[in-house]
């Protein structure tokens, strides 16, 4: 009798990714096994195989050899009972046939970490799927670059709705980050006099995915001017579907033509929020450069610790103006389901099944990371 | 030489309307004078024509004679040079031949209600376009049901932009009110491990002209299911064109088919929030039954003092339950530039200037009033 | 040889207590075992006892037989492994010898209810210590009337700081409602021009111990002025040493007499926040009525359904002045934890360790239940 | 005749002081005349004093000359009819002989500043009594370090409770920085199942009156543990009066000890909240290394641009410990009085009288200059 594998890409470290077959897992009673359908790659994916990552939040390192991948729509294969109880992100009954998007980050309830911030990425241990889990030993498959992942007990999945699609469905990861972005900036601001609660006009510095999750995010909850400032000409390009009243290409232009290009196109006199999606501690200044009086500097893109610092006149920019800085460093559990639901509700309006421009088989992984670091992709996804 | 006069519609009493001209006042340095394009006719017209209204909010009485309306879109005819200085709500200078929306609350700026809540009708004088100052007195015009309005000194003027058509901006004050419930909702939300800040799921308790502007404000701040439970067929079948998810006529249901339906047609066991845009005080406990454990219910359409009383279970619904109940009795001034803001950026999705379904001359006033109150109608406007 | 029994005080059904010996039960590893040093009697304790409770939150019944007694403080006497790890409410591992004040609202985890709103008492099982797990089944050991309580393995333990004595102790579940009220309250308040962050001005309803809680955590927020509208007069005079301002006697006043005092009391025109702490549905509107516009009221003293309901103009005091209205139906898990903490940081100021005025073996079950009952009382707590 | 005249210390640039006898100016309806009690020496006067400021906020630079000082409690000499209705900053009439504390920062009701956002210090036209005001231009008395100060009809006046002494009233202007920075951080905390909404363990970085101001607003909205970093010993020291738990000298350890200190004295892993208060942008990496993981830093003390930066690892900081920075560069309107009121409420715990430690005639300008400047003082005043 044979047992069956199970393929995936294995990254040894950094530049270093080759395929493997794994044995297939057996199912416990508090565990279950997924069926990739489409696995994204991030940002912090493509940090990783260009060896910029220094560590990631909390000071958690890469845990080699790994599977990378942690933006997974799947099919649940097996469920064991325990599991199908309590995996449930929302409540109910889950089973084999589901389609889900696991949380990818874990939490182990135990540490001060997750007994003070529940629900949050905040544990001390730092396991996420793909980097934050070693595939060294068994079960091995707990990366989305693979034909199938492994979901440890304390796991939670998201249930995609009926009307949403598999390539809308992997972009719920991301998505979660925009939402949680804008849930705390809404829950920051000030409803005074000037009754400014919505999200008012919005910039966002970045043009990849996860800058496009935050202009998804801004219009849905009701964004009235959103300007990009990114690169290249492919991705700048590319957010005109999205609404976005205005693109600019960050490297045409100096500091001065940017932020005049900005002022000018959001004709009220500077931004009420300003999404930080590039990664890149240099672009900070500039950022909040761009916000009125009283505005919200969100950093939602320098996520890994990459050692590079950012130069700041405090008082010009932040006390002198009163402005807010909020770091978000990832996505609440619940995002997810938030994220999945405005799929279901604005689908009508907003093109989510356009986001992945780029699909590749598992054996074409080098090709599949190049496309991606390129930037002549949105997002760029693995189809095992 | 004569004088030219101004011809408006007046109310000396409930039920007594009639037509009379007045002379055109001059304007002084402080003050200006619209000509008036469009004007609503509020539920709170109606419900003073009707002999329902005991008091308005902060018990200010109706100051008879009147001339009524204040949902008010008009061009500047002349404007003083202080006033052109002072009147903007946003900032900038004001000229002859702006579109305006004025703001109907005035604020005296020295009472305790002035002084400890700036921006909002919080006035102790209770002054207001329309009901909340005589037209006995020069230079009397004083409300919307009119060729021209005066503009007294402290009044702030909302611009209109230049693509936001008049029988859009006609609305901009009812949807003012439907801005600042969601904002004080937004700024009340918790941001829980849940990350529930944004509007969810929502039901809107009435069907006429406040509650379709929660319906969009709630859309455009980003809701997922909206279930709408009014009366009678016309407007529940006009609601569809707003994305409303499901309508409700509630004639045709007991209270315990409207819950089902109600429940069924969220699909998640109850509502985010529950926005009360009836004015009818024996609603408030069914709509409280409507929402999950944590929600919110905003009574925004319990304007005026009518001496009915509201019977409720408070630990069933409210304390047992973690409800947040949140009075509205206004918007804010800056709440007219968002709203107007929210006409120019959602206009490819939503249709403002299907609003207005009927208009008439002043002198069809008893016609005007009569389609209003028959809710064969959304908005009823003058057009002087 | 003998097995050590373990002696509680139990209750049949409304009004029927008597004493039982009950087996010393084993401890596994995910369980422990805690010597009850105090335990306060509570309000719903009372209610129960004279059958005035329909039902608890969200519709849960009294599970009769019962060990009433949720406010507990004690060693821990056996603790397993897991628990061990597990069960500190803020993490760390805690051990025998620990004194600990137990979160007696448990949460399945599972439930929409707990996946929904992590850390609150949202669990639609319902289940908690005292009232609300029969002692029935064993290890029976679910209540605080007791020498002995069993501790399941999902229950929380807030560890006691060295500082705070038991005397204070037993009073942290009570003192984490008020906390929670406040907390809420704090964080729906809008931050205006006003800067009205604080929690100004207060008028609680009530002058048993939950109103006593109200009152520290309000004074420990900074309140301004802090009156109280209770009786008997026992109460409103043991009030003094808390810091209120002014305390009366609400059966020797007819309602425009209250509030004519409680006005002139506060003297700043109205209270910002009303806190109710009575559980009688009847003082909602005079509450109401205590506030200046913008004010917030909190509904912490109506927990159990009675079936009684409130008579209520809601335009009047509720939409015509903007008013909020927040439903507490009790505390989160880490609110015992800041309760615990304040008692550390505010000994200096705050009398805590006299809020027990009188203490019965339980053999004496049915006096201590009368002194309760009585009112001649502030927290009333069996030493078993 | 003779006209009164009225002595005043002038500053015709950094360093620059000297005395110089005004005419007692008359008084229109719409202004008024204070006696000067006593007026403070701010850190901003100091820094004018030393030539360190390049711009005040919002780009604003001084208008030399000037007659320094904001920090202000007087008796209304005479005041103007219209003034005694307007300028109360609370509502009701002022009259001579009232003791009262100005608001300083002008608001011109006309910028977009002032009308996006009510009761802020966000004039665009930044007139500010003290350095922002010349006194070139009749009436020349527009600060504090006069015997008489001039109150322009745009300014608010905060009465003063009767039972606050002048030596506490001069200290509001600062306290209310101390109080809209607590309301800030409160206003933005996010109410988690943490139930986190009081203050927490707090740290101040500096240790001179705004610090002091920080220390008081923060253990009146119930912080736990209060730790100072600053310097000198005679400040530190100083602080111990006022509920700090922990004064550290920040001249006498290294980055390294100051942190391993810091985070022994709060006994928690960390601070919830840190207050900058150095007006020193080196310490603003350090002061977010001090904080747990979704903490909030305020930026209070960097008031002026002084042209200096900040370097800082955001990822290590903020994003990736999900930090909220907020900065305040000022106090509401309406902060003044809430102030005065803690004054008024806390008096019993805590010595607001021991805050004024040296007190200077006029002509002793340069020895109030620089013992202020020494740092061997808590509060510097002016007695004219």
């Amino acid at each position: 009798m044979t047992i069956p594998t199970v393929r995936a890409a294995v990254m040894d470290g950094p530049g270093a990714m080759r395929l493997q077959d794994f044995p297939e897992p057996t199912v416990p009673a508090d565990a279950a096994l997924i069926d990739v359908s489409l696995c994204g790659i991030c940002g912090t994916d493509k940090h990783i195989y260009k060896d910029e990552v220094k560590s990631h939040p909390l000071g958690v390192p890469t845990k080699f050899p790994i599977i990378p991948g942690h933006e997974i729509v799947g099919t649940i294969e097996r469920i064991g009972a325990k599991a199908a109880a309590r995996m449930s992100l929302t409540g109910g009954t889950l089973r084999a046939g589901d389609r889900v998007v696991p949380v990818v980050d874990l939490r182990c309830e135990e540490c001060v970490g997750c007994k003070t911030h529940p629900g949050w990425p905040s544990c001390e241990r730092g396991e996420t799927y793909g980097w934050g889990i070693s595939c060294r030993d068994a079960p091995h498959l707990f990366g989305g670059f693979a034909e199938k992942m492994y979901v440890l007990p304390q796991t939670k999945l998201a249930k995609v709705p009926d009307s949403v699609p598999d390539q809308a469905a992997v972009f719920a990861e991301v998505l979660a980050v925009g939402y949680t972005s804008v849930a705390r900036m809404l829950h920051s601001l000030q409803l005074s006099g000037d009754g400014s609660s919505y999200v008012g006009d919005v910039v966002v510095q970045g043009s990849g995915p996860l800058a496009l999750a935050h202009v998804i995010a801004a219009k849905i909850a009701g964004a009235h001017r959103v300007v990009v400032v990114g690169m290249p000409e492919y991705r700048t390009k590319f957010m005109g579907q999205f609404g976005v009243d205005l693109s600019l290409d960050a490297t045409k232009l100096t500091r001065e033509e940017r932020t005049e290009r900005v002022l000018h196109g959001l004709e009220s006199g500077g931004a009420d929020v300003v999404f930080e999606c590039t990664g890149d501690p240099s672009v900070v200044e500039e950022g909040l450069s761009y916000l009125k009086p009283f505005g919200y500097y969100l950093v939602a893109g320098i996520y890994s610790d990459s050692g590079k610092t950012t130069t700041l006149n405090v008082q010009k920019y932040v006390s002198g103006r009163y402005a807010t800085i909020v770091g978000n460093g990832g996505q609440t559990e619940l995002s997810y389901a938030k994220a999945l639901g405005m799929m279901e509700s604005f689908a009508h309006t907003i093109p989510f099944e356009e986001v992945v421009t780029h699909r590749f088989p598992l054996d074409r992984h080098r090709e599949a990371m190049e496309t991606a670091i390129s930037e002549q992709s949105m997002k760029v996804a693995f189809e095992p």
